[in-house]
């Protein structure tokens, strides 16, 4: 998968003395600064410390990776305007839901939600308000068509639920700008590795922000209880301490935050008569919050819901008066179904929510075509373009169906399509392949080093408070809408035996170049 | 050894469901915020973990403990005058020459050191200037012979060199603040566990405000090189989060720092002609630091020296420009010696060093008496004691060696003293025990809760620097002088089987409370 390359050599060698300054001073850093995560099973067996206090440094790479400076400031320029579209996405609720019923046969997960909010919206939302804390992801791509052609930001997807690592991500690139300033690495690479191209992230104060304005924008029926928020989350938690960090970051401003897995929901919680939501902890049962925020780390997957009484704690959250963050259309906007109507080449869509032309070319860049395999006039062109090994091969055939892991790439297109009826085809998106630039890495995990061959994902947090109004595009308001910061994950390219592993990937911040 | 109960039933019993709440909001907050040490190898083998990446909470207490307010306030109101008794001590090189040199015959180690002073002496000091960041340790102690006797506080040790703890001393105190911030403790304790009630411990800023001022007093000859601070270290060393922290601190400011093992100093140092200390480090060998300050964490054990090298390293240190902290003057004025001269009942030598009245009875109340067992007047009364049961009983016979280990206690003592002849009599000495209030906490230890009685031990930091003078009483001056927060540490007092295991002890935090 290594691409054209762009970048100068990189990073730079490091020997046996200075590979072992940097790693000792990385090691100590992370777990000095919290970034840091439990270690997996396959590290350490549970059986060894069943109390759960062993820590390691979270997957981190050496370098911060080479990321070309426009291709950086785009991606944070937009957010945005991608805040903005997704707000009014989620609340033109006839547009959304007719895409959204289109997927109630295939997709079990999202009929199931879409019923939940259906049943809500019956009864009535008590809670106007949505808070979304948005990860938009692109990777950098290099059209191959075009000799010299600029790199630019292509979506890989949209993150509207659980969007996670924001609470390391500010520590990542502090990290990375720490051993800049100890000069750890090799003077050769001084002019690239320089304060200066090394963007801070401010994911930890702009998310936590968000979660503090949606909080204190609640307005009680009662102006007497305590208040706090919930995350909703996964027990146990291997990243649990970026959760933690915007928890503290909440705490540190006077506002109270309990963790709550799901299946605790119904037995933590209950809906007084105006369906504000009262939580009782459990170590604790004489006191009791109004939750003015639940903030979801756990309902994203249909893994997390292992029975009835889960779905029915959904149900129960949704009803309630506290601010989602998400709602279930929220979370339903985030389907790659949405991601694939807006990409479509000529899609009329953009338009209708993002109605200043000058912002909706501009997002409409970051997309990499995605095409229907239908009869419509674009699913025809989609066909041609999938059945010639020669076009084929800079395209991505995917299920529609949630999920992935059925994926078949390239050269490989045309014989699939022959061996499946023609009846079948609509089944299935065609997408461009992202291109990325060739681009190598060093990463730590599990005490290991790894370089080789990496692909980096840009993942830029976005954070929006609006009201829904009555479910039609022109009413509701954006309240806040603000960038949040960015993250950089990096993970193996898969170019080489015994390079970087595939896999989770690792915490990673961008050193920018000019390109 | 559970002594006089002087305080209210602590801690609250706690629960299942607030216990896990309690733990697990301590165990995650422990390691966001590096309140951690490398896992001992009974922990976690060595070979689990060859890389070194996995970290644990530091031992911790569950609740800090109860600590008479009062005494409290003097320890940290007494550092000062403990800065300039030291400060006065190490620039009489006379009187501290007359005391040192009575070890001679009796402590190696003592001896290596002298040693070194008295050639780098003979050659003459090429720096003036002394950091000392001290710590001063103390129990409670009601006296038992009086009935109601007021609580004060008794001095355990001075320490000249090495003062550790303090790099997480500011964390501990941070988290018990945070576990009441997040109503961690059960309600009914919570008139005591107030946060009006835990004083926060400055020592992270404090004892780097002391590096950093060191490092910007030093003049260099030559303005144009680059400087930075040495830290002498062990290697491996598990607390090395402790000593980090300051070391961030110092980097946050602008203030390079370098670890340095001793068996390293002589191959990435060297003297220049001025004899400035110049380092290189080994990863980026062309380029040089000029080191303003020595800091030791290591050097003040005998294990500390595996070799002449490594004593040639300690004279090659003591011989450089740079400011050491300690000068192996402060060092060998933290011996038990001078803390049994100056609390000698009667001794004229306090008031030579703090000439102010108040300010030396203040100092003096904080000793516990320590008797010579010789044919002195101090001495003979001395044997009185010791060979009567009845008041043997209230003390510890000591061997004069450093070390330890080898304590006699309470009724044991006049048996042993008649087992050994007379003339060997003199190489104790008899202090009178400190007897702490009864006093119970929970301990949690590589992921092990144990519950049981204690015994605190509050350490108040100091930061004093000085100009050493031509080594008379009356020249020098000091230059800076402040309290720099402080520490407890809490240890099982094995008064119960099951308890609080004896051994290192855990990180703890004051509770104050009138008593």
């Amino acid at each position: 998968m290594a691409g054209t390359s762009i970048y100068p050599k990189y990073p730079p060698d490091l020997n046996e003395e200075r590979a072992s300054f940097l790693l000792s001073n990385l090691k100590d850093w992370s777990i000095a600064h919290g970034l840091a995560v439990r270690p997996a099973p396959s590290f350490v067996e549970s059986e060894k410390d069943p109390a759960g206090v062993l820590a390691t440094t979270a997957p981190v790479t050496l370098f911060p990776s080479l990321f070309p400076r426009t291709c950086f400031e785009e991606g944070l320029e937009i957010a945005q305007a991608y805040n903005e579209l997704y707000a009014a996405i989620i609340r033109d609720e006839e547009w959304l839901g007719n895409i959204i019923t289109e997927l109630l046969g295939i997709d079990e997960f999202v009929e199931r939600l879409w019923k939940i909010h259906m049943a809500v919206k019956k009864e009535g939302y008590a809670q106007d308000l949505s808070l979304g804390l948005f990860r938009s992801d692109y990777m950098v791509h290099i059209d191959p068509s075009t000799a010299n052609a600029t790199p630019e930001i292509k979506q890989v997807e949209f993150n509207t639920i659980a969007s996670s690592f924001g609470g390391l991500a500010s520590q990542v690139s502090a990290l990375h700008t720490y051993l800049v300033s100890i000069d750890a690495y090799p003077e050769e690479a001084r002019s690239i590795i320089d304060l200066d191209n090394l963007p801070k992230s401010t994911s930890v104060p702009q998310l936590s922000a968000g979660l503090a304005v949606a909080h204190r924008t609640y307005s009680s029926s009662q102006g007497n209880r305590t208040k706090c928020v919930l995350f909703l989350v996964q027990d146990p938690e291997r990243n649990i301490f970026d959760q933690r960090h915007l928890e503290y970051s909440l705490q540190s401003q006077g506002i109270r935050v309990f963790r709550l897995p799901l299946d605790r929901v119904l037995t933590d919680t209950y809906l007084d008569t105006d369906r504000s939501l009262i939580y009782t902890p459990p170590h604790s049962p004489s006191s009791t919050f109004e939750v003015t925020t639940v903030y979801f780390r756990s309902g994203y997957s249909p893994d997390d819901y292992r029975n009835e009484e889960d779905w029915n704690a959904r149900l129960h959250l949704e009803r309630s008066r506290a601010i989602k963050c998400p709602t279930i259309l929220t979370q339903l906007a985030g389907c790659k179904k949405i991601q694939q109507v807006l990409a479509t080449p000529n899609s009329p869509h953009l338009s209708r929510f993002l109605p200043d032309d000058a912002v909706a070319s501009r997002v409409l860049k970051t997309f990499a075509p995605i095409y229907p395999l239908d009869e419509s006039q674009a699913g025809l062109e989609a066909r041609k373009l999938a059945t010639d090994p020669e076009t084929a091969s800079r395209y991505v055939l995917k299920p529609q169906r949630e999920g992935g892991g059925n994926n078949v790439y390239r050269k490989a297109i045309p014989d699939f399509l022959k061996s499946q009826p023609e009846s079948h085809w609509p089944a299935y998106i065609l997408m461009e392949m992202i291109e990325p630039p060739a681009l190598h890495n060093a990463i730590l995990r599990n005490g290991e080093v790894q370089k080789g061959g990496v692909i980096g994902e840009l993942g830029v947090y976005g954070v929006c408070i609006w009201r829904h109004g009555d479910g039609k595009l022109e009413k509701g308001e954006i309240l806040e809408n603000f960038e949040a910061g960015y993250l950089l994950r990096t993970k193996g390219d898969q170019s080489e035996e015994g390079g970087v592993a595939a896999g989770f990937g690792a915490m990673d911040s961008c050193c920018l170049i000019d390109v």
